[in-house]
């Protein structure tokens, strides 16, 4: 079994990395955004979706019962006034990033399936993380982490 | 005074991202290793310094008291049996990285002035984490964050 630690499903850095970035936007007073992909797995409000993508804002502040977990992000927030359950798997999670600079860290997605969804043309990694692009200067960069 | 949050001299990402592949490691069982580029400010066993570098292991089981703060990383540690006390600035890391396999993080270090200091030649970022770069294929894959 202590062999499996090895094998090519190795734990992701993923969600330490996202917990990261959320601290320290925190601790600077920055608020942090999340760029999700929807697709089936992700349980967002459907109407703030926009080209397969939709970015909560999950700062203390806005949400309520925030748990970055290893393989699910959840939390409860008010979306037109209305109270919503979200839950976003991690490897959904295109960037995370602070809303005052647009630093931060962005992931690639990898789309196992082509879905047949009009609305969520998100096959191309790079469209992901396009919107979510940082300023130019400053540090640190956003980084696209495989 | 609020104003000063988004000065140029924001608070750096850089040790929350080593917490977070510290811990990423510690969870999978992984052995993190630590990449310094030595000056006159880290304070580490010169006698394993090794073209201005060295890789200190910060494993739970190798240190003693090990902290890493938002400045500085500090631990104790035994070199050839004997007990030595380490303290390495964060902005001197240049890598965090499982023994393992290599997966990790590395980061940019930027020299402020040149050193005459024969043994130290690093000043190409490159140099400095030239030598921990990761295997091929696998994931995460080590990224430059500047």
């Amino acid at each position: 079994m202590a062999e499996e630690r090895n094998e090519p499903h190795d734990r992701s850095t993923r969600p330490y990395l996202i917990r990261a970035i959320y601290e320290w936007c925190t601790d600077s007073g920055y608020t942090p955004y999340l760029a999700v992909v929807v697709n089936e797995h992700t349980r967002v409000p459907e109407e703030f979706v926009k080209d397969g993508q939709i970015v909560l804002n999950v700062s203390f502040d806005a949400t309520s019962g925030l748990k970055i977990g290893n393989e699910i992000i959840e939390f409860a927030a008010r979306f037109g006034g209305v109270a919503r359950e979200i839950s976003v798997p991690v490897d959904r999670v295109a960037a995370i990033y602070a809303r005052e600079n647009g630093h931060g860290m962005g992931f690639e997605i990898i789309e196992t399936r082509v879905e047949h969804r009009p609305e969520a043309k998100v096959d191309e990694p790079s469209a992901a993380t396009a919107p979510e692009r940082p300023k130019a200067g400053g540090k640190p960069k956003l980084t696209v982490v495989k």
